[in-house]
């Protein structure tokens, strides 16, 4: 879910000090308009295991508005006041009104995920809370609240070290506790449990009307300056339509921001050549056969999913999957325009009629990604239909995870020029299945468009049960060879 | 969660004659002017442990309706196929189209409701269980689906005898198994049991989209009518409003039908001597004077919410409970129309801040239910937020009651004449405080819509944790010792 943390996500003090003054008159803009209107609440949640970059971030929201309009709840130790009430009980005390803004540091999320990785509450007992905390924030959406939830992520590389040094060298603009030093040891020791555990927490409270945005936080400028953009964003969009039924506008303001892109860490140019991919082609299609005809992939299945630009080889990289497969236990979907049939359904029935029986393997060329890629940029799908798509299409890999299926989801990436190199060699060659239409050519325009909507996917949607995989897939050789190891690599661990 | 069920629930046969051509004429109508329409499936769910008549409705439906288009799904054992897959692959393959009408005998809910009662499953997988299914069902609104749910339930002194008997008599249209007879018997000998487990499962997965409806199923007639009603009106009221954003247009059709009334069950004349009521009152009082300041009530707290008929008395009593209190230990909180602050946040703001802390007393005069009663009559609140505060009333109780606060709600009823009696005495007296104005005589007009609401109300907020205890209040003696005598009932159990 964290998959952009490998990236760098930082902002330049030069940058940084050219963009602020700009973001700063628009935010107070925003935060004046939102106060005389008085049409709905604004929460902003600081949550995460970054220990560190909340607080910051926290007064440096405050000092950009009128803070006398802005109401922080840093949950230290609640009081016996609250103490002697039902947990909610302090939030609801610390809401918003209606116009105003609130910023809170983790809040009601706090308590539940230290607990949990301090292992004094079991799972059981985190789930429960995450139902609570599930129906509070549906409870708050329909009540018209914009809700902005940020988990602030650190990536592995940043050691116990940098964590104590940063801690010295801060000002205490919010106290940090004891606790707090403690989780950030445990977060070091532990950082793929830690991961894990906030994964999981994500993934069960991450909502339409209230989704969360993952945030690189090491970089204190990135960190503010995303924040700050997508909290104006968020209050001017739903200013922009008072009165609107779905609790959720504005919401999505929240993604496409400026940030890096997961599809900048590769080296598209990476290659093989003929020599070596013939002999590793032989061998990775000799482990798929011997490990779709292990007896242990009876009781298991095997959903692939290929999506990717126009011409990046997907048909190839498929055609190389399916020669190495009992054709009996194999399909190849290939995904086009719903028929009519499909559109008279919900949008996952045509993705579910198509899973593969136990033993069995379906293979997607394009996939239910669609939603979140052509659908979303096309306007095919209005903005409440793709925004709840992240959510359902978690739940439905997870459904399918959870009951021994293997999902395994490519991205193959290739550039520009060499998509138009493609798109030329076809158009002379012109056989008719390769033909480049006029669709693909306006996809073409809108490029950057579909970068955001991948790094987006990617980031949302990569979760330890349904990893994507980024394909570099200039070269074909190399693509396809690296779809095939990672097929065999899910499959030998999980077999 | 099912007051109702000790009421009579009949409709006997020549009302049913009369009625029935009438129904089936609209329903019909209803169903092709769906089918035309193309614009939503519908989803008839038959649920509940009463394992007889869910068949016999399900026949009678598609008889009414044309069955060409009607796409009936009775679970019995799932197929090698199906076992095959994940458990909601065969629910989405059986899901009805667009225009369509599906019905289902339990689906989803028929596994996880057997297994938890036989105790294949605990309590954590059944929560498992219910979240999929609430994200299921989520889905399935948001993507448009009208889903009507109905709890089939038989009251207590059905015995096993009469279900044996009855399970002879039916013609086999749907068979019954052997496993549903083992339910059967398990469900007549544990029955209090039975009806807590339906009770989790209904309130876990009631939504404003898909709100559960409670269905006294013993009678033949009055059951196929309520259903084949609910239904019709469902069906127009969703055509008429068509492509609108809101996914629960229509799921309120199923509330507010025309069957009996739990109000129905109270002998309102009931009345107590003055040297009884004297007698009794010095007893209560003492009782609840003990109970409170007992140790144990020092780690709990009490909430008692007072609902009832315009001059029922509801002062009164109130001021009986308060005479046996620490001062220090008790509010008596007034419900009127909210404050500004109080507009300005989500609807239960105003309630949660005055939950007492530990070893305290919050006494409400009017309470949250104002949303389901004079907010829904007046129609002060949409539809759409109504519908939903049956479900966010009931988590807020059980986020007070997991707490440990002890929650006693009362209705305190009287009849039309006595409403006027009291109003016309009060009138002479013209005391400020007494006096009846206009709105007073406008709710009287409103006679039968409160009536409607309180019965909405009661069936569906009346919960193990938080039970609603109806009050005979045509004699105030009557009525201000069963007040008492009720909350001392419960705290002795309690504490």
């Amino acid at each position: 879910m964290f998959e952009s943390l490998k990236l760098k996500h930082e902002v330049s003090k030069e940058e940084f000090k050219a963009e602020e003054p700009l973001l700063r008159g628009q935010l107070i803009d925003a935060q004046f308009d939102l106060l005389e209107s008085e049409e709905f609440p604004v929460i902003v949640l600081l949550s995460g295991m970054d220990f560190l970059g909340r607080g910051a971030t926290a007064k440096q929201l405050m000092n950009w508005m009128d803070s006398r309009h802005v109401r922080p709840y840093a949950s230290i130790q609640p009081g016996d006041q609250e103490l002697d009430r039902p947990r909610m009980w302090r939030f609801w005390r610390a809401l918003p009104r209606k116009g105003r803004i609130g910023v809170f540091l983790n809040a009601w999320y706090e308590t539940p995920t230290r607990d949990y990785l301090l292992g004094r509450i079991d799972r059981t007992q985190l789930r429960a809370h995450t139902d609570e905390i599930l129906r509070f924030e549906q409870m708050l959406a329909q009540e018209g609240t914009l809700l902005l939830k940020f988990m602030f992520m650190v990536p592995k590389d940043q050691s116990v070290k940098e964590v104590k040094k940063l801690a010295k060298r801060r000002t205490a603009a919010w106290k940090i506790s004891k606790e707090e030093i403690e989780i950030g040891k445990e977060f070091s020791k532990r950082y793929d449990h830690v991961v894990s555990v906030v994964e999981e927490i994500v993934s069960a409270t991450s909502t339409s009307y209230a989704p969360w945005i993952p945030l690189a936080s090491a970089d204190a400028h990135y960190r503010d300056l995303t924040i700050g953009r997508a909290l104006t964003v968020g209050i001017r969009n739903r200013l922009n339509q008072p009165g609107s039924q779905t609790p959720n506008i504005g919401a999505s303001a929240t993604i496409g921001s400026t940030g890096p892109n997961v599809l900048d860490s590769l080296d598209l140019d990476s290659s093989l050549t003929r020599e070596a991919y013939r002999a590793q082609l032989k061998k990775e299609q000799h482990r798929l056969t011997t490990a779709t005809l292990a007896r242990k992939f009876e009781d298991r299945a095997l959903v692939v999913a290929f999506e990717g630009n126009d011409a990046a080889g997907k048909g190839g990289s498929i055609r190389r999957v399916v020669q190495a497969l009992d054709p009996r236990m194999q399909r190849v979907i290939p995904i086009a325009a719903p028929s009519d049939e499909e559109k008279a359904q919900p949008y996952l029935w045509r993705f579910w009629r198509h899973i593969p029986r136990k033993g069995h393997i379906t293979i997607f060329d394009r996939s239910w990604y669609g939603r979140l890629l052509v659908e979303r940029i096309e306007g095919f799908s209005a903005e409440n239909d793709w925004m709840r798509a992240f959510e359902e299409i978690r739940s439905f890999e997870s459904e399918l995870a959870d009951y021994g299926i293997i999902v395994v989801k490519f991205w193959l990436a290739i550039d520009k020029d060499e998509q138009l190199r493609r798109f030329e060699q076809r158009e002379e060659v012109g056989y008719k299945r390769y033909k480049i239409t006029d669709e693909d050519w306006r996809n073409r325009d809108k490029w950057d468009d579909y970068r955001q909507a991948v790094h987006d996917m990617v980031d949302r949607t990569s979760t330890s049960n349904a990893p994507w995989t980024l394909v570099e897939a200039n070269d074909k050789y190399f693509a396809r060879i690296k779809v095939l190891k990672t097929i065999n690599d899910r499959l030998e661990a999980e077999l």
